[in-house]
């Protein structure tokens, strides 16, 4: 990696790192039995899509229209936007669905209702179920609702039932791999009891799941049909944290130029904020931290253990506190490496990567509004 | 505003609100005899530069080294980077210089004996200082360091010393108008401090200052030479809290899908997550809120005086909490409008406005990555 090349902050890949992730969730979605559809609202890049295609991914997720179009014009076939249809994009959903398998996500028969008279072509939905996240779906034992939509949508020939997709998204706020195990648990059996009360009008009926944390940590999918994990690509400081990957998993990292030193306060001023690396943030010891310092090499990069936290950002300043070791090391003029809070929504805002090798490569939000 | 043709996340600019912005600062700065250097980071648009030109300005403020570049590029000639210097852009730093006069921000003497050897042309220089904000510059009165500075730019000629800067970002935390007036004070009454230690041996020194609550809502500066604030040009609902202004100030709104509802959470879901708003936020009420739902029409928006706050984001999805009666009255499929908490990041990623008369206006982030 040439690193003299990088004058600004620069959100790095490592392919090795990143195909190995892609490699083991492949390789656990084979062993369990299940349908790997890979989210790839994290990554939002055609590159890095290849490198699932290579691996025999042929179906995928992603949250948006637009992100559906950018990869259905790259030649994905088999398209899931895992996000309550937006029935004011109709005119989009019609393209789409006119040249791929597209499944859309529904929680009301209202989207039903009109998609109904508005699709020209067919599309699949799964309806959306809420197994504790409290975000978006139909309580999973809510059964009425659920025959509501389905009864809607038995008046179009357009609209296909695929099946239950839900995010156990609670998973996030977990502090250790056994919460995320007990969340899993809990979700796994509530749609054990929707599996019941369907599979007999809907045998083939996909029930779908999604977070990374779940699909990460667990080893056991009883009932479930689908996964979706998405951040896994590259995962996170979040996901450290979580407990859901090792450090040596870690694929995309933030290279940012060190502008000040405030020794009196143990702070390490670089260019790298909130246009960066986004404000999510995650809490140790009561302190907001939107990063981890780490040691960048020519090869990549390798943990520092003691841990010297992003702890303050604004629009493009952000502010390390670190130990007296890392504040004597550190110059003006270099460049450090940072884990991000929050993968994917620093891929967003970094709109490119670039490679240990030196390759860029592309990012939705870098090619389109 | 042909409301129909927004199918997805939109930021609306009002341009009369933002011009009569520009026009009350440009008339203040007048006024109190001080330079109107206005920030660009918020607006990063050459549309929204051209309105400022027409009221007269001609010197700008800036965050990056990009940005600056961009601003040169369509004819703004007397440029100030707001951000420590970057000794690593030492080239595109070149490229500006001989192009603009350009302006640039000096806190330590690493980066002035990099410049007295890699600068080919003049660049004037601010010496940063820390009136109480804590994330740059040196401390207002410790004068050995700010000496040390100047000495080391004296053994050059391409480094002229222009003056001290300060960003009291320390009022963006004040609850009241009367809070920032009190930091503003102090902040005056330090710099005042400074002038009179250099104002002998530097008669032309400029003390400039920048952030928009003091500019918007102090009517006295004595002492200051400049000021440079940014946000004013939208606001946000952050500026609303802290009482920099009033509502019919308020000139760039988010317009997001309505895609599901949840009458029993009495929750609203919209299409507008952290990828559209950022994940800034303020506590009101102990919750921590994102943005305000406010009422969108035909001509642009009016005020809701009850409070209903988008109040959960994730990477799509916003969570509006809303009343009964808004619960009853909005519809899945509906477009509303919501004031952003930070102008400055939801523009950042929208990567383009459109103004309530369906123009469409650029924005740096969406013409480079």
């Amino acid at each position: 990696m040439n690193l003299n090349q990088i004058t600004s902050p620069t959100l790095l890949v490592d392919k090795k790192k990143c195909v190995n992730n892609i490699r083991l969730m492949t390789e656990k979605a084979k062993k369990q039995h299940v349908i790997f559809r890979p989210h790839f609202k994290t990554h939002q890049s055609r590159t890095i899509g290849h490198w699932f295609k290579k691996m025999g991914v042929n179906k995928i997720t992603v949250s948006s229209v637009q992100m559906a179009s950018y990869f259905a014009n790259d030649d994905w076939k088999d398209i899931t936007i895992a996000f309550p249809a937006n029935i004011r994009e109709i005119d989009l959903l019609n393209e789409l669905a006119e040249e791929v398998q597209l499944n859309i996500t529904i929680e009301n028969t209202e989207a039903v209702d009109y998609l109904n008279k508005k699709l020209l072509f067919e599309v699949g939905f799964f309806i959306k179920i809420d197994t504790g996240y409290g975000r978006t779906g139909i309580t999973f034992d809510i059964f009425r609702t659920i025959d509501n939509i389905l009864n809607h949508a038995d008046q179009s020939d357009k609209l296909k039932f695929k099946g239950f997709l839900t995010h156990a998204g609670h998973t996030y706020q977990a502090k250790n791999a056994n919460e995320v195990l007990d969340i899993h648990k809990d979700s796994m059996h509530k749609l054990a009891l929707l599996r019941n009360q369907y599979i007999e009008k809907y045998p083939d009926l996909i029930i779908s799941i999604g977070d990374t944390p779940s699909n990460s940590i667990a080893n056991d999918f009883p009932g479930i049909d689908e996964i979706r994990p998405g951040n896994f690509v590259f995962y996170d400081l979040m996901q450290l944290h979580i407990g859901s990957c090792t450090f040596d998993q870690v694929a995309a990292v933030m290279a940012c130029p060190v502008v000040a030193k405030h020794p009196q306060r143990k702070e390490i001023i670089i260019h790298g904020g909130a246009v960066h690396f986004s404000k999510d943030f995650i809490t140790i010891n009561d302190q907001k931290v939107y990063g981890k310092l780490i040691q960048l090499d020519k090869k990549g990069w390798q943990d520092i253990e003691e841990p010297n936290y992003l702890v303050k950002l604004s629009q493009e300043h952000g502010t390390l506190k670190v130990s007296e070791e890392i504040l004597d090391k550190i110059m003006i003029g270099d460049l450090v490496a940072i884990v991000p809070v929050h993968s994917c929504l620093t891929a967003n805002l970094m709109k490119e990567y670039i490679s240990v090798h030196d390759e860029l490569i592309d990012h939705l939000s870098g090619k389109i509004k």
